[in-house]
């Protein structure tokens, strides 16, 4: 089977995010003063083939701890997990 | 009220992703095996002052088209809108 799943991995809170202030700083130029903070992560979106959901998540998982995130400075979440239909 | 709103930002379907190919192919050499395809877009969370749900969707709305997306190659949705509690 194969499966789709989508991954967020975003810096820890305590983290400094400059290219999220730049989002912010340039969207408050642009005149969005209601703007008050912005951070900026990654959205990995996977196909995989796995017998099974509970696989397909274990599997995710490792690949997110193996290559996907640095975690000294990132956390990571598996935000959606599908089965294809031509899986 | 202060709102916080996720935001995907991903190449177009027909839009060539060399960082996705990069993702795919470092998770095979790895021995991720099943990983089928990758593909690398941004999520981006902001916090913004609005008046209710729909001024604050429509607003980061306004955001995406005219900063955080090219129109050209990327999509982008709104994932997630929530109330802050202390906004």
């Amino acid at each position: 089977m194969t499966w789709s799943a989508e991954v967020i991995v975003s810096l820890k809170p305590v983290v400094n995010d400059p290219q999220g202030l730049v989002v912010r700083d340039g969207l408050r130029q642009l005149g969005f003063d209601g703007v008050r903070a912005a951070r900026v992560g990654k959205h990995i979106v996977l196909e995989v083939d796995a017998e099974d959901e509970h696989s397909a998540r274990e599997l995710v998982s490792r690949m997110c701890e193996t290559l996907l995130r640095n975690p000294v400075i990132e956390d990571h979440r598996i935000s959606s997990l599908r089965r294809l239909e031509d899986g």
